[in-house]
């Protein structure tokens, strides 16, 4: 059997304005950092890096855990390195739903062989402090309390503070997802005595996709390193990761890093740093402000209420007569503009708009609203 | 709680010459396209390029088979994609293991709660079909044979297509690494019948690593659909990948795909077209002829003997007196050229010679050759 070679070219991207629910926009030093030249994962110049990068990370997650690096893939894999390690077969575990992502929580924690106390609340909503006590108080020997900061598929922010203090009260960990509000709005690891949290490299950091970092606290290291059970994954195993990230002794191979998407991190959290994180803070609620102002102003309402609303993730209902996928083809293919489609219960009911990292920037703002005047007009 | 951001600066990595066992040295042309603006993982313009990368995927598998992509992490989450879907909880597994990866394979097969039934042969030896025709003989219920094509611990190819057809003839299904062969050496997945197989897109793709190319027949994916368990891991479970992969109906969403790494995958898959994948294994053959010829000139040993040698990947005895770390040492520091050392039972016995991919070139095998002289004469 013999196969043709395809005649295939070279792939060309459009050059987008980044304003969904991520990737966001990539600035140009960190598209420059990732074309520098590959070198080796056990090369002394490139562990160097590595350590940097966990520093910066540290500083980004607010937070002095050893254990803080961006894991080899996906955030959901970031997710799935949490649950793995973290739920053990027959430990309960209380997860919050408040949209698609506590979902996918839920799906973790049956398939680690944990036992899921549900709590749910409205999409939209902030997960509800109250329900969460009296899961707690109804199950007493729950290990783990999961829940998502910020739900990237709705927009909506929970208070992490308030939650972790209730797990810990019962002698529980704490597993946050804050792939959407690192960078973004504060995440504060330490402060909140959050004990395990993963994010995304693509969202409020402004790197590309497919990294994740995550970050672990001593007690869930503790509960690590005293499972009676392996890790069902070998990829995911923090017995083994540790053995190449942790810097401490000799750094053994465990598997090839992804040295240039690296590379692309180291610059994506030097920028935060250059910028200093309240600063970022402050700038993504400052563009929210700018953006809340012109929706209003084209008649378009928020999903979520104002206390509980994600600067860099505005979720709006699509207007009445409106044809959800039209209008936003008309947006990508007129003006390069990407905005994104609701998630799940929310399909074609809302748009999400975001303002994540270096796409929370004025003249994105500007952009945007004019392209969704021309669009809805017509 | 404050943190003061670290004063770090951008990352500015040394240009090496990579001869290990992978990441191989990546050209120009792929680290541009990795460079490109990046858009979203749902945009049209990308799902056409994935389109388009599976194709040539199937191309550098010289497979017809419809399920062939790019796994979103390095080798490992390839492989361990291959396991949690294909052995179920008591399924019984025939792994053979002639070095590290087939270790590691083991480990999967465990981890996935299979029952491993292991072939063990001599590091730097191919596997021994015989002894896998024993162990079929002795299991007639194995459902799996798991083995290494290419173990890049060592430089010992096997023999995949007498593999397959014992595996076959008993019913079981393959799964092959082909990590280190795959546009290197023959990878002939239709003609050998492999049914699932995976490999790293950092060693002769040459490109970034970071991403598992994965191929599955018609059989595989029986086994997957037909599951009685659910695969443990969400993440991998190819009933989900499949959902964003497979472009049959309606695209939906299941992670965020790595894309600037996939540009850069695409690019390196358009390289190899070009070329031809068999002048690019012809291209691998010269070079490892010329490499051998100098590396008996300076009297070294391959560890592996000459019918079963990969041409990609040269094992050498260290030579008596030379200190392995040390010499590794000055070639990287004097020469910015990175050889691989010994993993698990060699390290500190062998070298790793890599002529990956855009590294099976003559000028880096001059460069090494002539490294290597200065170091070991010093």
């Amino acid at each position: 059997m013999s196969f043709a070679a395809p005649a295939i070219k070279s792939f060309q991207p459009p050059r987008r304005t980044l304003m969904g629910p991520g990737p966001s926009d990539v600035p140009q030093r960190i598209l420059d950092a990732m074309a520098r030249p590959t070198i080796g994962h056990l090369d002394p110049a490139f562990t160097d890096m590595m350590e940097e990068t966990k520093q910066l990370l540290r500083y980004a997650f607010q937070t002095e855990n050893k254990l803080t690096f961006p894991v080899s893939g996906p955030g959901s894999v970031g997710m799935e390195t949490c649950f793995v390690n973290l739920v053990e077969p027959g430990d309960k575990a209380i997860v919050c739903i408040n949209g698609v992502f506590g979902g996918r929580m839920l799906e973790n924690v049956k398939r680690a062989g944990g036992i899921p106390v549900v709590v749910e609340d409205n999409w939209g909503e902030p997960v509800d402090v109250a329900k969460v006590a009296d899961a707690f108080a109804a199950n007493p020997d729950a290990k783990i309390l999961a829940f998502v900061h910020a739900e990237t598929s709705t927009g909506a922010q929970s208070d992490a503070k308030a939650l972790a203090e209730i797990a810990h009260k019962h002698g529980a960990l704490v597993i946050m997802d804050c792939v959407t509000s690192l960078g973004g709005t504060p995440v504060l690891i330490d402060e909140w005595g959050i004990d395990a949290a993963y994010s995304g490299s693509q969202k409020c950091l402004s790197c590309k996709p497919g990294l994740s970092p995550v970050t672990f606290g001593a007690r869930a290291i503790e509960k690590v390193k005293t499972r009676k059970t392996p890790v069902q994954s070998w990829f995911m195993d923090l017995n083994l990761v540790l053995g190449y990230w942790s810097g401490e002794g000799k750094r053994t191979y465990h598997h090839t890093a992804p040295i240039n998407s690296l590379y692309g991190l180291h610059e994506a959290l030097v920028i935060l740093a250059e910028e200093g994180i309240e600063n970022a803070w402050a700038r993504h609620r400052a563009m929210h402000e700018q953006l809340k102002a012109g929706l209003e102003k084209l008649g378009m309402r928020f999903v979520v209420a104002e206390d509980a609303r994600l600067p860099q993730l505005n979720s709006v209902y699509i207007p009445e007569g409106v044809d959800d996928a039209a209008a936003r083809a008309r947006l990508l293919n007129e003006f390069n503009l990407e905005i994104g489609a609701g998630l799940g219960a929310l399909a074609g009911k809302i748009w999400r708009i975001g303002l994540m990292g270096y796409s929370a920037r004025p003249e994105n703002v500007d952009y945007c609203l004019k392209a969704l005047e021309a669009v809805l007009k017509a």
